[in-house]
């Protein structure tokens, strides 16, 4: 890697700065609760550009990194958010702005959850407390929001291959920025890393990745990969780096803290040297270091840089590093909430990563709770229901499930397009599996579902978490385009309930139907509807009347086609209507379509053959593609009876962009989709 | 792994017969022409199930891979079709369905290429010759068509995922049955591949995985992975496997007939043992073995079947093996056309991979030539230019642009994903890339494209090619979801051209804007459409009213609004309608919509004050969700005059179905998509 003509000469780090790193990491410190009132942090706060932090000391690098831990500590408790992750690569995010010349030079972080301390030193200290909420910082790097943030990410594992294109784009136009990509352990198993790390090596370009082994993802990472690493680190070696750049091999030098890999303790076989993946694809590795020693970090990436060619720099991170109770329970403390004001503790909920909008009296359950309530009702009862899961065990509400049927659950790590042709595999041998995914990740397995799923027509039930607008994660984790690229594929059985309960038996229609099924259900609670017992078995493709408002008399009749659990939206748009009707203009039917495909057809023309003057569809989906366009389709190419009357037809949802973080019923009341936005828009249709 | 219970002894190979390999492998053959008359084949022709192997001597076996690879050369010299490696893996497949109790034992093939072979042994010989017509055999494995064809496949780097499922769900159910996936040395780059081994080895699947290394794939197989298996080939060494399983390092035997490699002699590193990619990953891994040699693959599988846990076998194969032009030509003779009739001299032409259907007095350009001219004229002139493929440079057109502008071509693989965000990460950096990319395969960045491209509005052109129904290849290269799938995405701009002269002007003119633009074309020749020079930049969203026949004074005015090729098509089906309206109750406007987003609703206005009775929409693609479903959109929500003037609207293309394979005329035929089909559905529309 060629030094960048923006790296000055005293970003270097000299021997003297070395030595001493034993003493120095001593400095660090551990946090056991979490501050009400922000610290003091002077050296931090002395920081509006990572150019400030040019002329720190080592020693000063070390307690500004114990200063930006306390901050980010602070900073969680006053705004939720994502949390492990960042405490993680706080040493990291300094020894990267230190030695780096941002923005010139590129840092490319996969995933966002951990760039909270790379936000803080990049002007955006002030700013932090307003993340994830609307018009604040978002969640994750975002081009439009700082120069710094050089690639906006949010789905996992693809840094190296934004980061290959910098590099190549730069080399390209004769640049020679340093282009860094930092990539968890769990984001490695995606494919997509393994694709850009094969195309690196046939490039030869100059990339520096920085692999944060944390031992973990979301889930447990696993497989062969994290066995890999594991193996890494139980042979004692170590792969240095000399002041030439050269791979030094040698016993790897004493890491405190580091008390891991106990679920790796089954493996079959000795450690050994040999077999390492990154040099077997061809990159120069050099690993592991302890990536809490900041000396010891810049020693190494300061040399790395210099390495031409593809550099993979294995470095080990404690998740939820400096604060006690999450390097005790590093998944529970993955993400929190933010502090109640009336808790005087000062100890952080473990976060409830969905939006809550259950009635206080009333223990609403989760989407993901009643998924995960079904597969176990469902596998007690049937031997041939097996899970699937993209590593997204918790989020999916599997948790239950894999403790109770640990041979029937299948956790394959961040590999979306496996996961959907595994499932396929499974169900050409007779069983029923069914994959958990969430909307926007399903994009991940699109050509899969197609080419794999769908084509074969195979037995597979697709469980869509996370479908409509999801609040504080933003665009990146929004599922808006599930009804638009699943209806278009043949075969595509595609149901979305209205509530809990319809949930639950929607999911049992679809796992008892032979063929390729999706049931899609939004992030976080329900209405609070109850679970009726026993599960049924609705009739595919049959919608439901769920009330008529107004008089049978009225001169204008609406049908309000609702798909999915804008119902209680569109009940109470309906009531306003029919309320404010003084002289009973109006007559709504509130239609539970339930099923977007198939149509029920019959329904419709029920409808139309009772005088319906309007149509309106509701949906939390891009308008474009979505559910109201195949009734558009329907009506228009294959209703005779549409062609008589000509009622007037209107769709509703998620207008054509890009909607940005808030929280959902902001980001709902954005696109004109609160009960006072549709009542709106009901009115202009039928005025 | 285990012994399959259905696999009897006398299938294992005993050691007499491996005594004589090396003598035995020099019984077999290589042809210079291809047979225009059946060959003689006894052994073969008494094959009719798999099960007729059992008794078969190593010497017959042998002789039987002669008949076999004999009789595919006659049979694609009959119908035309895929070729070098269905030569290739004649002798895996004898030994394969030799040793394996098939269909109980499950055989995975990875893209379907390579499945003649396994075609003919398993019952279908005689039906052979009708590969890739209408109601023939398809060209890949298809499990609607025989229990030997566990898996459809067509896509790359699927078999892992789909066998490690089977292995999976067999081994829940009690069953012990032998999976075996064969993989290419190409395929393996798909990161999916990648995705499954980590999974298998976490799972500690019983899965065989046979690697077939034929140092190629459609293109090149490039980068680290490719270089990894060089490094392998080069140490000189073998894992050999013992009679109890076990690896045993020794030299590699002398592997006649291997002479490759070459142009991977720049690699800078010594050839190593260490650092084996596989066993690194946790697979047990032996190899490399010539997979030419029966015996010595019967002995290897016989003994690899039997070892537990995630096994991969890695063998040498020739591409084309066993046809001396195929042997030096690997690449042309991927797949070959039919021989014509008049031809002597039994030479086959180096295949022709699309539709034929220009005039014969003109030279039509495939659309991908259009493209690769669109590449070179621009790169020549505009140094931004930079053009990625993903392991499609011949399919795409580039060839050209490769040769003169090598340090802007990008191949990166098999690696669909990767390619995209490779795109963005370029187009941050102030460089204007174009992914070209099959519509099929664009699947495979579905997330990609939403993700790192089209929400952060990065300058990136897609060239879509092979749009559409795409003939003999059937429904997994159809394109037919992409504007389904792309115009739901925000900021995404999509051109459809109506013939080669527009796809250049509109490749010019998403390339010129700066933001998330594709263009979609079809495979094959367009209708001879002359490039007109210089290169247009077109208004976008602007269409063209390409003509208007029949009396302004008739009293029912159609709009027949086209999106892309079907051009010629409603041109003559226009004219059908109009010249057989005696009555003159018939004017048609042929539009051409050119713009799939955005659309010109400019122009639908103004159609509309014409007082157009009826609009039609016509593209080749599903109706559910298209082109067709925009101008639904736009007309029903947004349009007052629509509300004022209602005409009646219908949507014409691709039914809701896979649609099978057999040449493009007939399955547009099929379709209801013919100048008949067209001119009929329109009359009924208008009656």
């Amino acid at each position: 890697m060629q030094q960048s003509p923006h790296s000055p000469q005293s970003q270097s780090v000299s021997a003297s700065a070395i030595e001493s790193a034993a003493q120095l990491s001593n400095l660090q410190q551990t946090y056991a609760v979490i501050p009400r009132v922000r610290p003091n942090t002077p050296l931090l706060d002395s920081i509006d550009a990572p150019s400030d932090l040019k002329t720190f000391t080592t020693t000063q690098l070390i307690t500004l990194a114990d200063e930006l831990r306390l901050f980010l500590l602070y900073s969680a408790g006053q705004s939720g958010g994502h949390f492990g992750a960042n405490l993680g690569v706080v040493e990291l995010t300094i020894a990267l702005h230190y030695l780096l010349d941002t923005p010139q030079d590129q840092i490319v972080w996969d995933v966002g959850h951990q760039a909270y301390a790379h936000k803080v030193l990049t002007g955006r200290r002030e700013q932090l407390g307003s993340i994830r909420s609307k018009d604040g910082l978002t969640a994750f790097p975002e081009r439009a929001e700082s120069v710094y943030d050089t690639f906006g990410v949010g789905h996992s594992s693809t840094s190296i291959s934004a980061g290959l294109g910098m590099s190549l784009a730069l080399r390209y136009q004769g640049c020679a920025q340093t282009v860094a990509c930092i990539i968890g352990d769990g984001a490695m198993t995606g494919g997509m890393a393994f694709e850009a790390m094969n195309d690196a090596v046939q490039q030869d370009a100059d990339l520096l990745v920085i692999l944060n082994d944390n031992d973990m993802s979301i889930s447990c990472s696993i497989g062969g990969f994290s066995r890999h690493l594991a193996t890494l680190w139980e042979s004692g070696y170590q792969v240095d780096i000399s002041e030439t750049g050269e791979p030094v091999l040698c016993h790897r030098p004493d890491m405190q803290g580091f008390d891991r890999r106990k679920r790796h303790k089954e493996m079959r076989d000795v450690p050994q040297l040999e077999d390492n993946l990154f040099k077997a694809i061809g990159f120069t590795y050099f690993g592991p270091f302890d990536g809490h020693n900041i000396p010891e970090l810049l020693r190494v990436l300061s040399l790395a840089k210099r390495v031409s060619g593809p550099v993979l720099v294995h470095i080990y991170t404690t998740k939820g590093k400096g604060f006690a109770p999450a390097e005790l329970d590093p998944v529970g403390y993955h993400a929190i909430s933010k502090l109640p004001v009336e808790d005087d503790e000062t100890k952080p909920k473990v976060a409830d990563t969905s939006v809550a909008k259950a009635p206080k009296n009333k223990p609403a359950l989760k989407y993901s709770q009643v998924f995960g309530q079904f597969l176990c009702d469902k596998a007690a009862e049937d031997d041939k229901l097996l899970a699937i899961t993209p590593a997204m065990e918790e989020g999916s509400g599997m948790i239950d499930f894999a403790r109770h049927f640990p041979a029937r659950f299948f956790d394959v790590a961040i590999a979306e397009q496996h996961a959907v042709t595994l499932a396929a595999g499974m169900a050409t041998q007779g069983v029923k599996p069914i994959v958990a995914i969430y909307s926007t990740f399903l994009q991940r397995g699109y050509d899969q579902l197609i080419h794999d799923v769908a084509l074969q027509n195979l037995d597979v039930t697709f469980a869509i978490d996370r479908a409509g607008l999801v609040g504080e994660d933003g665009a990146t984790h929004a599922g808006v385009f599930d009804f638009a690229f699943l209806r278009c594929v043949p075969n595509m059985v595609i149901a979305a309930p209205k509530d809990e309960n319809e949930c639950y038996h929607l999911l049992n229609t679809c796992y008892d139907y032979e063929g390729c099924t999706a049931v899609r259900y939004p992030r976080g609670v329900g209405t609070g509807a109850v679970i009726e017992q026993p599960a049924q078995i609705y009739k595919i493709g049959e919608a439901v009347v769920e009330s008529v408002l107004g008089s049978n008399d009225a001169p204008k009749k609406l049908a309000l086609l609702v798909f999915g659990t804008m119902m209680t939206t569109a009940q109470h748009a309906a009531e306003a209507i029919v309320n404010g009707d003084t002289e009973s203009e109006y007559q709504v039917h509130v239609v539970n379509m339930r099923w977007v495909k198939p149509l029920d057809t019959n329904l419709l023309e029920a409808l139309l053959a009772k005088g319906i003057t309007h149509i309106a569809t509701l949906e939390e989906h891009v308008i474009t593609g979505g559910a109201g366009s195949a009734v558009n389709e329907y009506l228009l190419n294959e209703s005779a009876a549409f062609k008589r009357t000509r009622p007037v037809i209107y769709n509703m949802g998620i207008p054509d962009r890009f909607i940005a973080h808030g929280s959902q019923a902001q980001q709902l009341a954005d696109c004109g989709l609160s009960v006072d936005g549709v009542s709106k828009q009901l009115r202009q249709l039928l005025s």
